[in-house]
């Protein structure tokens, strides 16, 4: 627990880091800096005093916390994009015919998975992760590694290992498991994930999300958004859009540069972390939770009761977003997903054990 | 003139607005109020406190610079996001076969549009705004309302008419023209707008970009980026995408906040803004500064000499860069684009008739 790196409003236990992570106390500082010098007096001058570079940088910050060796993760647009970018990708250029849907993703990657699918032609099926029925037409599964309504993380060795065996690719969503388990990216052979940066990275709300393709897709990656900062030679203005040889090609526009950097000062926090013994100190977090809820209150914990779960536990209670506001109002924030999930996510990071106490008591005297 | 209004570094003309927009001097405690008090203590209740339809309302701050009424604009991802959205939602279920690119267009223009042709089959044909033989083949023009190399302004209103004659859509992009001309586009009738908000707009750097889909356009428009804040009811979560009745469609993934919020401080500056008067404000200076420069250097000045012109003066130089650099290290703050053009934007918010004289006077030092 590091809670003295955090601002934490007084009389709040806040459960909610798995949907906007709390602010670091030294981020506020360097956000004024970033305003008032570096763009206020350096103006732009800035962009090449660290500016231009800072989605390849930053992705490299992210990529030590997924296992993806630098030259592989590039911040910037919204998650929703970035899988978009991912899926297009994917399907280039394929012969065949359907790209599988994880049925248990957040909703944008469906929406998203079928718009690709309308523009391409191939068929979206949905299937669940426990019978992806995958064949020799599957183009690309895309999988949500957490389960956003009951914190469950799937097998991502054996469901890569599973779209490989068929010669499909794999595009992983990490929205949730991105600061909380210690995936190995590289060492899994996984072609694509996306995930975002606001929930348990603590990057600020709505702070960009990040791409990763490892290095030996680079060259036959396509980014069907082909903007200018993925140029080859963006400031050559040439006419024709030549991408760059590596992980920049993933870029687009230019990048919002203060939500960039208000990420950059959030991840100083992860430095010195060690994502192994972070998970840890999460599970023995959702484990003291889970036993305070099943003790307390009369309540169903929907989070498997195995180590592949992450910092969250979600409980199945009827009126769901009625019970939330009575839990908002006493000051334990977490919040619902319809139509009767209570979800509340322990980010190890500034929640302790006297916290998942005092919020299991709450939880048992609103819902008594 | 508002120059008590920003922040200027002691020392600097600053005349490269067009690129990134000087400091609005109110702006870093707001934001710091959004970082300190909106993320920090209000945390994830921020969202329904404002932050989930500041893409629309801020839109709607941007629809009275260019004539749109309330409803028609939103703010989010980049300008190339935005193009892209804007070009797949005029092919979409097209019979005709070319998109029309203006040659004269930012780089990133053509290549979103080369884009989207290679995703649908249709050929981009450029061509030059004088001479674009649009025909019943040609489903939509891709125009860029000021030359960014020149600063030249195409006439909107004939352009749009043109396209509209053989039954073509039109797209334009206004990044050099937000802030600086009083477009009309629900009174011209124009199909789709983007633009960014870094520029004169001053939003800060890489702030997000804008989309404008008209209302009577909004119940076909297909976004290809079906994220969830484009759907209806997007807490629903429900498996299929249905589209927000009106310019939320236009959504994508989570917005930036940071970079949002930021924007939207900056946006008070133009409050009290007539854009006609404005405008005038920046031909008058435009024109004190050319006239500076053909007395004092023996340059040729490129940006057109009508009243169709943006706030920018561009001069053909040899050795653009190596000049733009001794220019900087004088104070005089502009910048190059290749092979030969020096670019000077002229914010009238923060540049005055001395500011353009002295810099003219250091051109003529720098270029003797």
């Amino acid at each position: 627990m590091r809670r003295e790196l955090f601002d934490i409003p007084e009389g709040v236990i806040y459960l909610d880091g798995n949907s906007l992570g709390a602010l670091p106390k030294h981020v506020p500082a360097r956000v004024q800096e970033v305003v008032r010098e570096q763009w206020g007096q350096r103006l732009i001058r800035s962009w090449s005093e660290g500016w231009w570079e800072a989605p390849q940088r930053i992705g490299d910050r992210i990529g030590r916390l997924v296992g993806a060796a630098p030259g592989q993760v590039v911040v910037g647009d919204s998650t929703s994009v970035n899988l978009y970018k991912a899926l297009m990708g994917a399907v280039k250029g394929t012969t065949r015919t359907e790209i599988v849907l994880d049925a248990t993703s957040f909703p944008t990657d469906g929406y998203i998975a079928r718009s690709v699918g309308e523009l391409t032609g191939l068929e979206v099926r949905p299937a669940h992760p426990s019978s992806l029925d995958l064949t020799e037409n599957t183009a690309v599964v895309l999988l949500n590694h957490v389960d956003y309504r009951t914190g469950g993380i799937l097998d991502m060795v054996e469901l890569t290992a599973q779209a490989h065996s068929v010669g499909a690719q794999v595009v992983w969503d990490l929205c949730h498991s991105v600061g909380v388990y210690p995936t190995e990216l590289d060492e899994i052979g996984v072609d694509f994930a996306v995930g975002c940066t606001y929930k348990f990275l603590n990057g600020g709300p709505g702070a960009p999300a990040f791409i990763y393709v490892p290095r030996e897709r680079q060259a036959t990656f396509e980014n069907p958004l082909s903007g200018w900062n993925g140029h080859r030679a963006p400031f050559a203005m040439e006419s024709s859009y030549v991408p760059d040889p590596g992980i920049a090609r993933a870029r687009v526009g230019t990048p919002d540069i203060i939500s960039m950097l208000t990420l950059d000062a959030a991840l100083d926090v992860w430095d010195e972390i060690d994502m192994r013994t972070h998970w840890q100190h999460g599970l023995s977090l959702t484990s003291l939770f889970r036993s305070y809820v099943e003790q307390m209150t009369s309540l169903e914990v929907i989070t498997p009761n195995t180590v592949l779960r992450g910092h969250q536990i979600s409980v199945r209670c009827e009126n769901a977003a009625e019970v939330m506001d009575k839990l908002i109002a006493r000051g334990v924030i977490g919040d619902h997903r319809p139509p009767d999930v209570l979800r509340f996510g322990i980010a190890p990071l500034y929640i302790g054990p006297d916290d998942v106490k005092r919020a299991a008591e709450v939880l048992a005297e609103v819902t008594r």
